[in-house]
């Protein structure tokens, strides 16, 4: 019998009671808004998560990358969606073999790339379904008018290989439901239905019913994590995932540094406004910055008098982003926390690891 | 026979004619300033590179976790330094077994971990080398104090089981020749000698030497990055790393989109300003922000009429960072390049991969 407290550092942990807390609760709130659920896997990165997300409801998955959908369609997923422009020959022949044996939808944003799919879908004698993606301001990839989605629906219709399914954005916007209507009323014209509307982001499944669309892509919310939490979309006691890691350093006065820094938590910001990481056991110091291998926790908001964690203490540190430092990690362990939990939202001493997941799909830049 | 245009994308690749330009360079410089040369493997995680780095004069390797150290023992590296606070039974318990088959020198700088590492080598039979670390600026680890050095190097020298070897700081600065001095004044007198001390830095070897360092320990310098480029520590054609990415959207207007993001580059800033990597072919149009799987190319300095990629066309990305970079690649492709080399810095076209590198030392946090 392992316990957290016991692990090495760093490791990622999981509190599998809030991981599946998470999968409910969002289920949960899909099915009442009446979206297909088509969790995206790139937060864990874990194919046991998600089964359990499909055993929760979800309908499919999605994937960013190639690599991501062999690895998921091995473990024995069968509807993946890439809502990603795949572009170059080496790309279509794994596209084309993963669509013989699971349900392989794709999302385009030109003439080019759809033409491209489509040619080598005909050639390999397999059927795609194409989504078209629609720039709802992230402005990396998406069509930017209905006219140009009508233009490219069009051209998919016209193709053998492919199936046109539909629109997809990331993340939803109110204005895309007049955009859809849009699309929508152009499509008709030409006997060309709108079946398929994808919309995407944690906590956006309201404005994604909202514009009409008809499932809804989250991954986040599996775990949570400081950017949710500062962005109003989780609870710091629904965050299941932390790095536990160990003071190595009380050497700088105001500061103490921890074993774990951007090649541990990675450096991405997003909202954080100069905070890195929540710790756990000490909600009043925080992870202020970062090199390599090295975290350094600023100690000034600690009430006059406490101290600071001690060299050799462990803690643990909610990172800002999840899905960042997923891509980091070989391993994670899921643990039970036994025992009353502090109300302060620390550790109860006693986590028992239930389960040690390697992480295949990490690594998946192709 | 197989060209770097022909592989599949986001890839990481080296020039291997600038990585042998780079490592000569640097050696060069350290025997011409009398300096040993202890070469940081962060950067490439990879072995064989290593062994470049040693056959070019190199005394041994820097590595920054055990895990790091541990992959380059097994590879036949003899002479090792940590320049890192090893906290916890489990880390003690492997370097304890890796002083067994190699010379670990190790950092430390407060008395409970050179005492956790003096009692486990004293039990375990083996001698490990302490430096004391040094604050220098970077406020994460590190004495603060002449005095306090004293105090640890004392204790250090009446431990069994390590042997007190001298000093280290990251990175060196000039006020560490004073420092230094006061440290070897007080231990003088308790007949403690000062025999080493570790500087490092790419491009500080000359402040390394000035302070009286009997080493230097640097990293980047075998790749190079844009980073350094930015600071003046090297030349845009002395980047021998980059990463040949696909453009797979030109929908938004002003930008081009590629298939790497934070995954494949690491969102870490250093001094680049808003500009997160430079375009080999196109050095007009630089990488201006990213999230995981997109990069967005800012196209606006291009000259008026000129066209940015399109679609399908691959480019050659020299990163930020080329550290963080490395650690997200599980494979780095070596290639040489054939023909004239255009006076812009682009590629040749006739790219031959001599060797596919995996990435050994990739990922190990702990």
């Amino acid at each position: 019998m392992q316990r957290v407290a016991d692990l090495d550092t760093p490791s990622m942990v999981v509190d599998l009671d809030r991981l599946e807390g998470n999968i409910a609760r969002l289920q949960a709130s899909l099915d009442e808004l009446g979206l297909a659920n088509r969790p995206h896997i790139k937060t864990h990165k874990i194919p046991a998560i998600g089964h359990m997300q499909v055993a929760a409801g979800a309908i499919g998955i999605t994937c960013q990358k190639l690599g991501e959908a062999e690895v998921f369609a091995d473990a024995g997923f069968h509807d993946i969606l890439v809502p990603y422009n795949l572009v170059g020959g080496p790309k279509l022949e794994r596209l084309t073999r993963l669509a013989r044996r699971v349900k392989m939808t794709v999302a385009v944003d030109g003439p080019v790339t759809a033409r491209a799919i489509a040619e080598a879908c005909d050639v390999a004698g397999v059927e795609v379904t194409l989504l078209i993606e629609v720039d709802t301001g992230m402005h990396r990839a998406g069509v930017q008018s209905p006219e140009e989605a009508q233009s490219l629906a069009r051209q998919i219709a016209d193709s053998p290989g492919v199936r046109f399914g539909g629109l997809m954005c990331y993340p939803t916007k109110p204005p895309m439901g007049e955009f859809r209507e849009a699309v929508r009323d152009l499509l008709a014209r030409d006997g060309i239905p709108l079946e398929q509307f994808s919309g995407g982001g944690t906590g956006a499944q309201a404005v994604s019913k909202a514009a009409g669309c008809t499932e809804h892509r989250s991954g986040t919310y599996a775990y949570n994590d400081l950017s949710l939490w500062r962005a109003g979309h989780a609870e710091i006691d629904q965050c299941a995932m932390s790095v536990l890691v160990t003071v190595i350093s009380t050497s700088c006065p105001g500061y103490s540094t921890i074993d774990g820094g951007s090649k541990t938590f990675t450096n991405d910001a997003l909202q954080a406004g100069g905070v890195n990481g929540y710790v756990r056991e000490y909600p009043d110091i925080f992870l202020e910055k970062m090199s390599e291998e090295h975290g350094v926790l600023n100690l000034s908001r600690l009430a006059s008098g406490a101290s600071g964690p001690r060299v050799g203490e462990k803690i643990h540190v909610i990172p800002n982003h999840a899905c960042g430092t997923t891509n980091l990690h070989d391993v994670v362990y899921g643990y039970r926390a036994h025992g009353a939990r502090p109300a302060d939202g620390s550790l109860t001493g006693d986590e028992i690891i239930e389960v040690e997941w390697p992480v295949p799909a990490r690594g998946k830049i192709r």
